[in-house]
């Protein structure tokens, strides 16, 4: 193991040759700008290098550095690949205000949101022309004769009291008016909506920038982990879906009041929500019965974009805020999927690009230069750390890292605490260890703790394997509580590797696309960035022949809705995506089911 | 006196030469349809002399009844002059059901409504082709990708679950979805809200043809009996407008149930609801603040028609309908005007004709060759009968028509019961009679009776002048209920009269047209239809000399409402006209003061 460490801070990231300093940086949760997305070609994450060895300079270091800054030793991370321990300086300046938000890749894109606003002089109307106030505003209403909206004519007599109006459009038309100038307050919301995790960020549409992003665990948690169970809930309960659906709302709606509180922002002020969510979060959140996705032929009501009041839906905004919602392509390749591939520009690459979002489902879309094909797989909640016998949420007291080797175990824990549980990547990491130290066979079972013993290198890790019952545990912690891995854990692991292994495997033989002529595998999602390559690799998610070309892209369908908020052209580029996207049914695949099973063994 | 027969009962109505059969018949509420209006061309207004001296046949009626036809003595009523006493036979077979609806006169127009019902037969999506229920009905949104209403979306699970849906659009717009075929349940309301009644009448879109009738009181009359003193009460109460808004919103809700109850209609499928009022009534129906109106400069918030959910508003139709509010020209001259224009197609005639709607408020529309020009006049409420003193509304015991001769004073009562009030159309008449008979003087003030028993002719009548207290009035009943006009009454009508007539002459005067020239005075609102000529002449609201060229058109305000519904064309012909008429602020006409004053005069 070779060693990381940060000028000026005592601590130290473990790692292992090969990877780049960004990878390494950002496995640590070391946050660190790339407007790029770590392909070099933006320049902005100089580090400098203090001591250690690392490769030689690349053009695109030449062709982004000054030769001064090259002799001082700062090299760009994305293209650093350290040869040994290594301590290197971190040059960009950190705005904590920002610092969670930046971690997502974010393509450049104009500023330019749907929504704006303008100030208008008021001129009052004489005896002579008393024409009406609505008339009066003709200009502001982009010369259409008709509002509407009532809610909009119902503010017109006070507007008439004031000096100054401020109209609020979408596009071209005219939604709101506000009293006075208030054209330094406008403000969107994206929201990616997750099966397991609802995220929200506020974002100040007069600059582009986000503000501040918050998460809640989704509500409707208690009645399923995964969406077939929320579906099923739906089915068998005639309030069901109004269950559900309040559930989403009024989490929206603490989120909006948590952001709004925090920053100081009012609520009235936000004009726009923008969300991404799979089909079935979408359906729900708009109370439109979901049943059809959960059986064949598997059919949306609907998957093209939406635009709703949000006081047609009770989401607390601005009393003539719009919902906009992403458009998606299939019942199970959502919104959320759209924003990852637009986000990850797969539509207009020349490359051939593996985008894998790693959540409740697994969603890959496949890009062959620029043409666009997808699946997705019931990975199951496993991955994310729901159904496991310790699992638990990434919270504090959760393992989120383990080291395996002959002198014991070496846990990671969530805010350093004793651990309590263990939440997703800690699984993951888990059964990587598992599998590189060979204590389980090719189909996932776990050795028997007498055989493990004869086993000269393993005897010292035989302790931890705990036989009770005819049931076999793999023994994590044992005080102050006992956390372990049961056999049953590890065959939720192996089915979720295994769907996605072989949607992975399906989509190249689809695509007719060798596994060698895959220039970059995408790993998307809240939770997917929590995964080290080590153990996407090494619990078989990833195959190893593709370690190199892993790049991580972070909460894509976040990104996504706030790139429709900011930006006109995103969400055109956005409703082109979707129709883009090719959509394949796994289960119509001749051969799909022995594909699966081969997938599911470890090596 | 002459006497109207009708073959065939005993009825008699008592007539003066000089008018034609046909406003004879109206004037006693004997219905005839006139789809011409009583123009002479269109020859459905026949009937046939059995005795009585009439004017010689006419060439219009040469070109419209045959040979044989006026041999047996067949005639046009609208063409028909009595010269004394006359029975005759109707010819029009009557629906009963239909007898009140088609007393108002209505243009011939093509039945091409805005809402119309397609019906599809379901395709089922498959494991092969699993697209979005959305978009298998590409075809029935007319290729819109996007269905961004909740309320539709959320009717798509179980529209799936049918083998037949019915479609509804409003244009080419798909606004709702219905399960099975009900292609044949398609309605639409049409409604005006009068400042004191409230008119609503059920058409089958289907055939165009209208079902039935029902009014109700205008519950806000409780708040005020003129716009004016509702904006006062919304002034200075600051729950003011939700209250009158929710009267009227219930008092539309008691009509649809009313009309739906009767005529076994379900309000789910009345689809559309067109409301003509005047503006404070539409700004209170969509809960604008209509204050602007009351003060100078006299701007209303908005004039234009509005397309509006009627679940937003609460009105209870289908849960996708919408309500259309025609639109109107300025404060004063609402759309119930505007659909009156209409409806008497002021703006395509090549004459030069005078539209009055006697109401609340007096509205005057001129046409000179279909230029259009127009002015309002607060008449106040005194000509509908309230603020009177023994006024009442027109029901069983309120005296709608009054004869005063030597002899005594002969009283026409609705429900032929005992008296227990009087109307608005007996108040006119009692004053045309009291000005007939030379009971006052030119400045409305009713002659001593000492005076009045000098007068060899009048001398029985003095008996009826009351002299109490210094003040005068005038008993039409002693048993078992005294009912009188006070000199205050008097001044009402005085009021109302001066009002309306100066408007009248202004207008001439603004568009420079001679009194001889105007070819038709139409006199319009559910009110205005129920003063015979007589009396409006008697007490002056139109001079002496117009009296042969007045026609009635009944509840234009209703009809034109009615039309937007059947008639996409009169729809666009009401918002065309809307935007061709002038409004004059009668305020702002220098002299106007001095004409006012000047047509208070009785003689």
């Amino acid at each position: 193991m070779n060693y990381l460490n940060i000028n000026g801070t005592d601590e130290k990231y473990e790692f292992k040759v090969g990877n780049t300093l960004l990878n390494i940086l950002h496995e640590n949760n070391i946050g660190i700008e790339i407007p790029c997305g770590g392909k070099g070609t933006c320049g902005k994450c100089k580090i400098k290098i203090v001591t250690g060895e690392i490769n030689d300079k690349t053009d695109e270091e030449v062709n982004h550095l000054t030769k001064c800054e090259l002799e001082e030793g700062i090299r760009l991370a994305c293209l650093v690949i350290p040869k040994g321990d290594l301590t290197v300086e971190l040059l960009q300046k950190k705005d904590l205000k920002h610092s969670i938000l930046t971690e997502g890749y974010m393509p450049d894109i104009k500023i330019n949101p749907l929504i704006s606003k303008k100030v208008y002089n008021i001129t009052k109307p004489t005896l002579e022309n008393n024409i009406s106030y609505e008339d009066i505003l003709k200009d502001i209403s982009n010369n259409s004769l008709h509002i509407n909206n009532p809610i909009l004519l119902r503010k017109l007599p006070k507007a008439f009291e004031q000096d100054q109006i401020t109209a609020v459009y979408s596009d071209e038309e005219l939604i709101g008016i506000e009293y006075k100038d208030t054209s330094k307050s406008i403000f969107g919301l994206s929201i990616d909506i997750g099966t397991t995790t609802v995220v929200g960020s506020l974002v100040d549409l007069s600059t582009g920038k986000e503000i501040d992003v918050e998460s809640e665990i989704n509500p409707q948690k208690e009645y399923g982990l995964d969406v077939l169970s929320r579906i099923h809930f739906i089915k068998n309960n005639s309030d069901g879906l109004e269950i559900l659906h309040n559930l989403i709302i009024k989490c929206i709606n603490k989120l909006i009041l948590k952001l709004c509180n925090k920053n100081d922002v009012c609520s009235e002020n936000i004009h726009e929500v923008a969300v991404a969510a799979n089909a079935t979060m979408m359906h729900i959140l708009l109370k439109v019965n979901p049943v059809s996705i959960g059986k064949s032929p598997y059919s949306p009501i609907f998957s093209s974009s939406k635009t709703i009041s949000a006081s047609s839906l009770g989401i607390n905004i601005s009393s003539f805020g719009v919902i906009y919602c992403l458009p998606g392509v299939s019942s199970y390749i959502g919104s959320d999927i759209v924003a990852g591939a637009v986000v990850s520009e797969l539509s207009k690459t020349d490359k051939n690009i593996l985008f894998i979002d790693i959540g409740t489902n697994g969603e890959i879309v496949l890009s062959k230069k620029g043409k666009l094909s997808s699946c997705s797989c019931a990975a199951g909640p496993a991955l994310e750390g729901m159904n496991i016998s310790c699992g638990m949420r990434a919270q504090d007291g959760a393992i989120e890292g383990v080291n395996i080797d002959e002198s014991g175990i070496e846990l990671k824990v969530i805010g350093n605490t004793d651990p309590i549980g263990i939440c997703g990547s800690g699984i993951i990491e888990v059964i990587s260890e598992i599998v590189r130290l060979n204590l389980m066979g090719k189909t996932g079972r776990l050795k028997k703790k007498d055989d493990l013993k004869k086993d000269e290198k393993l005897k010292e890790i035989a302790k931890f394997v705990v036989e009770e019952n005819k049931k076999r545990k793999f023994l994590i912690n044992s005080k102050p509580k006992e956390i372990y891995i049961t056999q049953s854990d590890i065959r939720q692991v192996q089915l979720a590797k295994g769907a996605i292994l072989s949607g992975f495997y399906a989509l190249l033989e689809l695509m007719e696309i060798d596994m060698n002529d895959l220039d970059e595998i995408i790993i998307a999602g809240q939770f997917g960035k929590h995964l080290s390559i080590d153990s996407l690799v090494g619990v078989g998610i990833v195959p190893e022949k593709l370690r190199e070309k892993i790049r991580y892209i972070g909460n894509s369908s976040k990104t996504g809705a706030l790139m429709c908020l900011i930006s006109k052209e995103a969400r055109e580029d956005m409703e082109k995506t979707s129709r883009e996207i090719n959509y394949f049914e796994l289960s119509t695949k001749e051969g799909y089911e022995r594909l699966f099973t081969s997938c599911l063994n470890f090596y």
